[in-house]
């Protein structure tokens, strides 16, 4: 079925369950598919702009209020809607980070981290994760003062991600961001995998910026996000426009050149609204997809020689095994090799394992129900009998 | 009727003739309509994403044969898709712009493109247009040698609107673009309200770089737009990632640091993408957009009093128009003031103009039908003619 000429219209999350480690948290919820055909026009939500001109005062839709109540959910004083997590990380390098700067990230780092850091011409210093792969308090004291013996220079910025996109391992971003501003150094967290998965209080984690990903946890269109900020960074991040034209004198108002004026806008936006209810209200019952995600990793590793890579036992549904001793075996010999892995799961109504990947690879159960988690779970168990590999007793 | 908690379905080009200046070129398509759905979800582009883990060269969705079709067709080298024009103004700044440096831009720029360049600290130094709000080549000639002989230095960019958005004049960027090019300064053509409307032939006018919007002009849902190089701009705009990690010597492929990585997903590429064929269809027939507006134009012409600001006869639909003499007058003592204009064409079906705008205001004909557009004509000389406006002989 083609939805326009040349284009297949995709149907992965109706037809199957879908557990790939970055799409499980964008699903839009039913409401945000109503949004973005009502709003799916350009410049659909400047209906009603008015004086002073800028998308995030706009009363109807009612964006005003929606960044109000973000900002409050977030507890933090200031939030912008930003065309991705990346693009508020650009925002804040281009305000903080000049040529040769420091910055500081971690080992476990995201790569859009690196170019909003390369964009600047800053250097990128990793703070080491453990064996455990956790970042702690003590390797980050310990980075900041091997860059100030090295380079001579304090950090200018930290990007903590709070659950890494490679464990999806919770980090201690509160003990972190301490360390952190003991050498006033402005903590970004990173948000990516919890924002709109599980609650996040930027005042209480004590963080300068909070960063979110619109499409990969907050169940709305790509590219969004947001940017919140502490009044003290908002007045830096969201300072508003100086220039002038020289022969014109014209100034430009309120608009905010980090955010290059007028937010996110259109469907993408209003995306992000009607899901917010919902999601504002999925992230008080993270247990549950704990729960589902217990079943089926426990299943995974009823499997003879599977490992789990991620910290054990999990705080998020993002998750990395090895399966090098157990489905890789039956890859070195089977004719379809690796594919037979995926190729079994997609027959048994799954996707979102990389196809062809049988050694080290994530998947993430969240959103699933219970009964999806345990057809996820018998089917692992399944593929694995069928192929002649042996359980745990 | 609402889409969503607290949101009103929209449902103004549904229920009206909509002739509001930046909406007019971003009305989806059926074919974007059905895109949007079926890809709304976050990364609902990413499910066939293989090595080298670009989205532009995803294969299914069609997302790489869709960029090599839209470099050909802007006769351009290289192409990538970005959140809105203003991000492919930022993307070049930030790779020509350094503090202090001069860059052109003109007296009819966007505010975007002053804040892009207020994002890397350059210097704005703006062309001045003629007496028929148009910038010329002469002009630019002399403003170069204002700017060189003023600052020593030659303006490291320049910034040319094909059509401004104050008047929606047509500038002569060919011969502009070889002036800045005689001086080696690189030139960003910006077809905000050209490419999707119009044909532009990026070889043919000797650009540097072709910027075009989406969500303005070219039927896809915000943010979205292009942004188009020659080879040899490409290799320094579109450069690769060069970052590394300090602990663990991670580099990061082919991902661009100017794009943040990959570029845009979801709904709005897809949108976009949806909409291309039809896209492509109608920048061949804008004699037939010109006609409508021309009807419409001469009626309000017709009313005693009513100026055209912009270069006339016409040659974009965007029209900048005086109404001081004529519906202004009836404002001074109607009891709804200005508002009176509006919501008397507001009750002819026809929505986009400022409410309470009765001086001087714009509107854009573009993708009326012949019907609509003799609507409009009469709709205005009713209003006149009904609040005792005089019509010329």
């Amino acid at each position: 079925m083609r939805c326009a000429n040349g284009i297949e219209a995709r149907q992965v999350n109706e037809l199957f369950i879908n557990i790939d480690p970055i799409q499980a948290g964008g699903r839009l919820t039913a409401d945000a598919m109503k949004a973005v055909i009502a709003y799916g026009d350009g410049y659909s939500v400047c209906d009603n702009c008015r004086k002073p001109n800028r998308l995030d005062y706009i009363n109807k839709p009612p964006i005003a209020e929606f960044h109000r109540d973000l900002a409050a959910w977030l507890n933090m004083d200031s939030v912008r809607t930003v065309p991705g997590a990346r693009r508020g990380f650009q925002a804040i390098t281009n305000t903080y980070v000049r040529k040769g700067d420091p910055v500081l990230l971690t080992s476990l780092s995201h790569y859009t981290e690196f170019l909003a850091i390369e964009e600047t011409g800053g250097i990128a210093r990793e703070i080491p994760h453990d064996a455990d792969h956790k970042i702690t308090a003590d390797a980050t004291a310990i980075k900041i003062e091997e860059v100030m013996r090295e380079s001579g220079r304090v950090p200018v910025l930290a990007f903590i991600d709070h659950v890494d996109y490679q464990y999806g391992n919770i980090h201690d971003v509160k003990a972190i961001a301490k360390v952190a501003h003991h050498y006033d150094i402005p903590v970004l967290y990173n948000g990516a995998y919890t924002v709109g998965i599980l609650p996040v209080d930027g005042k209480d984690l004590g963080v300068d910026f909070v960063v979110g990903s619109g499409h990969k946890s907050m169940a709305a269109p790509a590219p969004s996000g947001v940017l919140a900020a502490t009044k003290e960074r908002a007045a830096e991040v969201f300072r508003t426009t100086a220039i002038e034209g020289d022969v014109t004198k014209r100034k430009f108002g309120i608009k905010e050149p980090e955010m290059m004026g007028c937010t996110l806008m259109g469907a993408t936006l209003v995306g992000l609204m009607a899901s917010f209810p919902l999601v504002k209200e999925r992230v008080k019952h993270f247990d549950r997809e704990l729960e589902n995600n217990r079943m089926v990793l426990e299943a995974l590793l009823s499997v003879s020689g599977t490992k789990v890579l991620s910290e054990y036992p999990r705080n998020h549904t993002l998750t990395r095994v090895d399966t090098i001793a157990s489905f890789d075996k039956v890859a070195e010999s089977h004719k379809k090799r690796g594919f037979y892995f995926s190729g079994a799961l997609e027959e048994k109504g799954i996707v979102g394992v990389i196809p062809g990947a049988t050694k080290v690879w994530k998947f993430n159960t969240y959103g699933t129900t219970s009964k999806q988690a345990r057809h996820l779970a018998d089917a692992f168990v399944t593929i694995a009998t069928e192929n002649g590999l042996s359980l745990m007793k």
